[in-house]
This record gives C-alpha cells, structure tokens and sequence, in this order.
C-alpha cells in the first residue's frame, strides 16, 4: 500500500457511512485491471432453492483437481451482490483465483432481516454441497475448498466452521477478513439486529468464537489498520482467546493502510499486498 | 514465503537450539543476494567509549537528507554482532536501507552479564545522539530516523522508547520483531537472568510494556509462525494491551512462515515479505 493510497483511504475515515463505502469502491475501481482475458467465467449457477443461492465459477485454462478457491461477500448481512455489471468487484476475487491456476468461486447468499442466523452457515453448507458434488466437472478438486469472507461474509463462513462442524471437516482452510466472531462482546447494530433478531440476550448462541477456537480448519484472519473499532475489538480479543486457548498467536494479519472494504477491493491492482497474502495462504493448505 | 522453504524452517523446530540457529542461518545464507554493489559502507564508527560501541554505515550514490534506518541484531544479550566477515548478516540490513535510498546503520552494543539493564536503552540513546550529530554529513537527515532491532534489539529499542522517552522523542518509527516487552511475563531463562539480574522481582522496573502502550513514536510490531512460545505469548498480550489502553488493534503483523530468524535474515533475497513490510513502514512514517 503506497502511504498516498492509504492516505486517500484514511481521509475517507473508519466509519461504514455511505460516503466511505462509495469512495472506497470508487477510488479501488480505478485501480483495477479487471477480469483478465484468459479467465472464463461461468455465471449464475443454482446450489439451492433461493434466487440467492447463486455462484459464479472462474478459472483459466484447462484445469483438472485445482484448488478452489470461494469468496463471499460482505454487505451487513442486509446487501452486497457476487458481481455488479460495470464493476470488477468482486468478480476481481474470482479472476485472481483463476490467475493462480484455481478454479474461483464467488457466491451469492439470503439476507436479513428476511433470513436470520444461522441462514449464513446453512448456505454456506449448501454451497459447499454443490462444489462437493459438482467442481470436479468443471476442473476443481473437491478436497481443497479454501472459503474466503469479508465482514459479513467472514461471518458466515465462521458462522459454517463454528456451528456447521461436521460438515467443514475436510474443507483445506479459511480466509477471514475484518470479521464479527463474537456475537457477545460486539455492539449492537442495525445491521446485526437485522440478522441475529432484537433481542440481543439470544445472539450469545450464534457467536463464532469457542467454534473458531476449537476447529481443525487451518483459518487466516486480517484486520485492517482502518477498520471500524469493533472489528479491531474483535481482532484483538480473538488473539487474546486464541492464544490463551491453543497457546500460539494466531495467523492474525495486519493490513496497514487498508480500511474495511479496500483488501478485497484492492485484489487484481497493483497494490497486491492482500492477494499475496491470500495467494501464500492458499499454497500452503491447499497447494 | 514459498511452501518449500516454510517447511526447511518448520522441520528446524521453534526452540532456539544451536541446530536451529545455524539451519537457519545457512539456509537463509544460501539465499541471500550479498552486499549491493552500489553499496558503499563506512564500518566500525565508535558511537561511544565500549568497543562494543560501533556502527556501519550504508548508502547508495550521493543521498542528502535521507531517511536513517538503524538495524539492531539479537542474540538474548549475550551475543551476536553487526556484521560477521564471510557472511551476509547483519550487513544486509545497512544494505536493504541503501537499496531504499535511506542511510542504513547496523550497530552493536555492550553486553550481558557485563552490562546490564538499563545498558540497552543507554546505548540506542548513545547511538541516537551520534546519528543526531554526525548523520547529516553522511547525507542523512537526523530528523528521520527509524530504529529498528530483532529479539534482544527489539528489546532494547523497545527499551529506550520506553525507558528514555524524553530522549526518543522526535524518533520517526520503530519496527520491533520477535521481542520481549514485559519482563512482568516473560518466561526466565539465562539469558534474561544475565540481563535483568538473578532476582526475578527486580525485572518489573525494567519492562518495556507501559512505555510501549504510551509513547508517541510510531511503533510497527511483527511476530513470527514459529517464533518460540514466549515470543508469541509477549506478541498476544501487546496486542490486548495496547487495544486495551488505545481502543486500535496495533500494527502486530503475522510472518507466516518464518522463525524467530528468518525474517531479518530474509531481507536481500527473494522472499521480500519483510523488506516490503519493513520498507512500507519506514515509508509512512518518514517518507
């Protein structure tokens, strides 16, 4: 991150408001190549019953057995699409894995306050049903899903190894940028009611945290130097308990200059910091 | 960090064995690029009246006020130097800065059990003033310089940011890896008894903890996968800390890959993760 680009991101300021969102896809949007011209994209495909159960699958070449590699996006639970016609986001999280010789997967998932907890892990298990029995056919090997999320989608793909156990084990790691993972400690919002319900005495039992903390599955985490105070709250107590629980720190990444929305943002531009950082992750548990 | 060369550390182990130490300077050795031929150095500057009180200086072509970055080596207090003939370490740190268009400045320091705390802290303050006095005429500006140190160097920077605040002030950054910041916590071993003296309960007044959490200079930490226990306990515990006392996460980056070692040893070769990380730093904050 050039300290110029981090100066224009941190002028937009840590909060989530309208004019932060906006201007960090528009300042990222500039900065990217876009889908690359050896990257096929298939579109639109169903894993389950709602119009949101929808992914996108990339790759280049004739891949056979590559690594998988999913994204899904963040939005407060509330909004957020796998793809926007005219934008590269978050198209630029599939492209990149088919720049690296995977298959990539962006999906789409249901929404609050229409669909509450745990409807995040319940369609994360469904995608992943759908990669299980149908990814060798287009190139991916089964066996080496590697989840990615941001915010709300790091929620929920914690949200599937927390509380959908068994039905992780075998998924090769997860890649959780500026995530909630304690439903207990993190401030009530808008957003988290619409998802988790009003009455905050129940959202104890969707937290992520003790899942976190006990699961096999290899997981990245990254909080960046501009994220919002309760996702920094978040990073440092899951450092705090993960250490105290497995006594290591834990693959807790800094991204300095970044704000909430530009890791994900800034994949597929010349700021490639986050993409090397998803990139070595990848080789490692999946490579 | 290749999956490759992770695994030769990971199979050295994370205990600081003599095995260790040497598999990983000569497998890191057997990377390392060597001195730049543009590099010009000026080795051996006495800083002070010890003759472990000398410094290295690096440069590339005519600078003018550029920035000084100063490379503290570890070695528990007991050992190490800042350059060793025959080898690249620890001159492909003065390197790494000249490269970078800074003034690179490797230096030793006196040494456990001879010297003891406060020696650490008063030597940098020693160093600091002759770089203050003398670095101009090398064509660096004394107004932008950034310390720096690995395991016992990061403790004794850390030391006298935090234990000679008033003379630290001014100082543009510090970037401390692996090291120790509360002798409250940290695990006794022989080295420390060397340093801090056989009686455990006069430690406390030489931890660097409360001086970390208050100082204004710009502090950049990282923390290595297989550093040893006590190194990733002092890494979580700065991390709840400093979110503790300054309600941000701190700039606590994750080396994935790397050992206690490797992640200084790794500047001048192909695996740039910590040049980047260290350059980007030392570009913000005296850019």
């Amino acid at each position: 991150m050039t300290p110029a680009i981090r100066s224009k991101l941190a002028a937009l300021g840590n909060d989530l408001s309208p004019e932060m969102v906006q201007g960090s896809i528009g300042l990222m949007a500039g900065m990217n190549r876009g889908l690359s011209s050896d990257t096929q994209v298939l579109r639109d495909i169903s894993y389950g019953p709602d119009p949101r159960h929808r992914l996108d699958l990339f790759r280049q070449g004739d891949t056979r057995r590559a690594p998988v590699f999913v994204f899904v996006h963040g939005g407060g639970f509330l909004m957020g699409d796998k793809h926007t016609e005219g934008s590269p986001f978050c198209s630029n999280m599939g492209d990149f894995a088919a720049r690296h010789g995977m298959i990539g997967v962006t999906l789409t998932y249901r929404l609050a306050p229409e669909h509450r907890f745990p409807s995040g892990p319940d369609d994360m298990a469904m995608a992943v049903d759908w990669l299980r029995a149908n990814v060798a056919e287009h190139g991916g090997d089964p066996a080496r899903i590697v989840l990615s999320g941001q915010s709300a989608g790091a929620v929920h793909v914690a949200g599937y190894l927390a509380h959908r156990g068994d039905h992780a084990e075998g998924i090769a790691g997860a890649a959780l940028m500026s995530g909630i993972y304690d439903t207990h400690t993190c401030s009530p919002n808008a957003s988290a009611e619409a998802y988790y319900g009003a009455d905050r005495r129940q959202w104890g039992a969707a937290s992520c945290m003790d899942g976190l903390l006990g699961t096999k599955v290899p997981v990245q985490f990254s909080v960046a130097e501009f994220d919002p105070d309760d996702f920094q709250q978040q990073a440092a107590q899951l450092v705090e308990q993960w250490y105290a629980a497995r006594g290591r720190y834990p693959e807790m990444h800094f991204l300095a200059g970044h704000n909430h929305l530009s890791p994900a943002l800034s994949v597929g531009s010349d700021q490639t910091e986050v993409e090397r950082m998803l990139a070595a992750f990848v080789a490692r548990v999946a490579g």
